[in-house]
């Protein structure tokens, strides 16, 4: 499912401090300073060390990272399955990497007995709006909409307004 | 074994905010506004909906938040426990609460057949590391010692030092 020359496998701890080096590259420098410190205060090392079994790590033939995507099964509602943070290398955008990501998670959440996954994404990012959509994702009712899309306010934090998504598998 | 007049829960996605209002008070400010973003983001609202079984809130008889803690089983190792955050009333230091919130995680993880707890601390924080080191936690072997204590250098990150402890169950 994953292209030719490409290996997929779980991520170890010492991945983090490989992905965190990716993200600004990645992300186009979104948000400045203050956005490279979000996206590493949101992936720090426990995720590496503690839900490897459902995220995965996609390298290269040169073992160069190319994407990766970090979820976990919810311990609270053991039908949910929660996709926290996705990331692919903006050279390999359009191959289906991130898709095949995606389904290698649904796969993963199926077998572990799951019936839906949850994931957000921030409103400023209609890339991210698109593909989840595209994916057969739902946008979740939100408290106001904004550019016709439901919108979840201060939904991490005040100031962190979020799209909530929900698929069913 | 909470004290009197105080009741003991799991938390729900709508205490979120009210952890991360009263975050910035507790810890009277440290870090400035750097500091109360850092707290936010390591606070994301997953955890208040996805690990609320092995999570805990403590309000007082005038239903005030006074006390949290937010702690998960590893999906990775099924031996493992991980304690994420703990925050406690300044007003209600010293009076057991915290180390009272912990042992409840512990015999949480127990029954779950947990054998070791993790958790980590800013290597700043000298309260944290005295708290830690009196509950039976034992500092993990790091790259460097500062003051005295092992240290893991940008553990969650460039910039992101960490004292890392496991105390076994």
């Amino acid at each position: 499912m994953i292209g030719e020359g490409l290996r997929l496998r779980h991520p170890r701890p010492e991945d983090q401090l490989r992905v965190l080096a990716v993200l600004d590259e990645w992300w186009g420098g979104l948000g400045g300073e203050a956005g490279s410190q979000q996206r590493a205060l949101l992936l720090p090392r426990l995720y590496f060390q503690h839900f490897t079994t459902t995220s995965w790590l996609v390298e290269d033939a040169d073992d160069r990272l190319v994407g990766f995507l970090i979820g976990f099964l919810s311990q609270t509602d053991t039908d949910a399955a929660y996709i926290h943070f996705v990331g692919v290398d903006p050279g390999l955008r359009r191959s289906g990497l991130a898709r095949s990501l995606y389904q290698c998670f649904f796969d993963l959440a199926r077998e572990h007995g799951r019936k839906r996954v949850h994931c957000i994404t921030s409103p400023s990012n209609t890339t991210s709006l698109a593909f989840h959509t595209a994916l057969g994702f739902l946008v979740e009712q939100g408290e106001k909409v904004v550019d016709g899309v439901w919108v979840q306010p201060d939904y991490d934090g005040p100031g962190l307004d979020r799209i909530s998504f929900v698929r069913t598998l």
